[in-house]
């Protein structure tokens, strides 16, 4: 039964998707006598967490229940009051927890806090669903650094384009929903000036069934070519445009940049390029968590070798298209030998119709 | 239970895989009282049919059982007398078969001999499973062509070597194995020059369970360049090599390949190489009934655009290696547009380890 209602916790924290950036995911459920009689999950960066959303909503009387949640309470003050303590208070008598919380600051304190007033407290219940739920929430609680989705779509013969420069669409529609679906979980998403000017895209997000949440723009122009009739700088959008750039773009068209409302990211040179470790680190810094990667094959491979990509989506077309000049998803220079290949650990595979998306977390060397 | 039994005769059929060319895989059960009295399958190409070999091996009398086989019995004096009348003979009340004959000039004519005799038949049970078991002898039998798979192993981002030509090896052994498996399978193996040239492969079954048939060999070279010490010509091998080659090639060059037992076939010159489509025709009438293509991304495209390619094996490696330089799987000028795609049917994933492999039917248009 634990995982059971563990399951139906990691349901509802799902539903704060896109939404709770840079908090984590959390689902919380009550439950007394073999009965969920509570319900609530973290639905907004700085309103109630998933626990007091769970007391709010109780249709009984609490004292004596038990608590699922799957992340451990927190037990500091914040935003909002520890929930260590508010549990403490309702008179809940046992705790399941999926997760630890990762942050090492202050991971296992709020375990401490339920256990010195004798609540029995389980961890570990469906702890590796919680922890892929809540990815981006654990890199960046560890590391400041947003967590970076490399997301590409190729041909079955590994093409992104064909050699004319065809690439609308590899894929279906299908595929392409799931990653407006992915635009409205993350906090930011970053292309290349090549993109910008090769198809103009919106980089907004598109959902069927609600309204998504558009991500940040990010745009990488190390030489600020840029148009300033691009969509992305033109269009309505909840979400701003950050053009990143070197000292080698020209000072007056940082400065129209400015009047149609970009911000302007000005980064060191690193092999003539946007120097992409030291944009990462000013994301975090800024509180974006995460990235989709959408980028050219030059961008993504720059973002690899740099070493900021932590997971790869690749969609794959039905189709076959051949050309030795067709480009591929990634590109650059390229690695010498087998030898010395990025690794790709945990590759799944999901079905979108027709396409496959093989999923797969970048090895750290 | 019918479906059951006729599991167990695909599973016996299986069995015959590369030795049975150009003659299809098929499997026999015996059943009565609801227990398999007898089991047989096609062994050998030229000795006894499944159903034979079935009441051969029966260990009860055999009159007034039922007979499961994974084809239509024939009814043709071929290298055996027909089993339409064995069967007939043997006095079995009831035959179940998975597939009907697809050859049009046989089909259905077992049957009607088993009708007129007033035994019961029922067909179509487990027809897909026979048909996917049996699609080379199907597009053979019924096209005179072989039935051509495409093989190829490339990386998470598409390629099938780094920028300096390193492809040893993309793939994980479970891969490789699987691909021997398939060479035992087919009657021949198909590359072009620049694979000879760059890896000298041998291109020989090397099963680690058991003694594979080796494939025959076929090298694509346009312009008779391989050495008279590769491997494929100096090798000890069951199998014969073929060098198919044009006008374009040295007579003496051919003389001396000729001398070290190499067959050579001369094809008109098509966009100045060599003429696919007359080689698989030619292939055709010398029995051939399939061809594995491991081609190097020239002969790859070559074939696609030929549409002699049936079914594609993607092997998807877990590594990502980058470059713009970077061979990819389907090379050549490649395709203008994505409406022109060659679409791929029916993809399927298999896993080999940490590897993927995505099978598909190419389209026919």
């Amino acid at each position: 039964m634990d995982i059971e209602f563990m399951k139906r916790a990691l349901e509802l924290a799902q539903k704060g998707e896109g939404f709770t950036n840079p908090n984590p995911l959390v689902g919380a459920v009550i439950v007394k006598d073999g009965t969920i009689i509570g319900e609530g999950y973290h639905q907004k960066y700085g309103s109630h967490h998933a626990e007091i959303n769970a007391f709010n909503n109780a249709k009984e009387d609490v004292c004596g229940a038990t608590m699922y949640v799957t992340l451990e309470p927190c037990a500091h003050f914040g935003k909002t009051p520890p929930c260590a303590n508010t549990i403490v208070q309702k008179g809940i008598k046992k705790v399941v927890i999926a997760l630890k919380d990762p942050n090492p600051l202050v991971s296992g304190k709020g375990i401490e806090i339920l256990k010195n007033h004798g609540i029995e407290v389980v961890c570990g219940v469906l702890e590796d669903e919680s922890k892929k739920l809540n990815e981006i929430f654990i890199k960046y609680i560890t590391t400041k650094l947003p967590f970076c989705i490399l997301k590409t779509a190729m041909t079955l013969d590994g093409k992104i384009a064909t050699y004319t420069g065809d690439s609308q669409w590899i894929t279906n529609k299908d595929s392409r929903q799931y990653v407006h679906q992915i635009r409205n979980r993350v906090s930011s998403i970053m292309v290349g000036i090549g993109t910008i000017l090769s198809d103009n895209p919106k980089l907004n997000t598109r959902l069927e069934e609600k309204i998504g949440n558009d991500p940040i723009r990010i745009i990488v122009d190390t030489y600020g070519k840029i148009p300033l009739d691009a969509n992305v700088l033109t269009q309505k959008s909840s979400a701003e445009t950050i053009i990143v750039t070197t000292e080698l773009a020209p000072k007056e068209k940082l400065r129209l940049l400015k009047e149609r409302d970009a911000k302007i990211l000005i980064t060191p040179l690193k092999d003539e390029k946007v120097d992409l470790n030291y944009l990462v680190n000013w994301l975090g810094n800024q509180k974006i968590d995460s990235i989709l990667l959408e980028g050219g094959s030059e961008l993504n491979y720059s973002a690899l070798k740099a070493g900021i990509v932590d997971k790869v989506n690749v969609f794959i077309a039905p189709k076959i298209i051949g050309g030795n000049k067709a480009k591929s998803p990634i590109g650059g220079n390229g690695i010498e030998f087998l030898k010395d290949a990025i690794n790709i650990n945990s590759m799944e595979i999901h079905k979108f119709g027709s396409d496959f998306m093989i999923e797969g977390y970048v090895e750290r060397r």
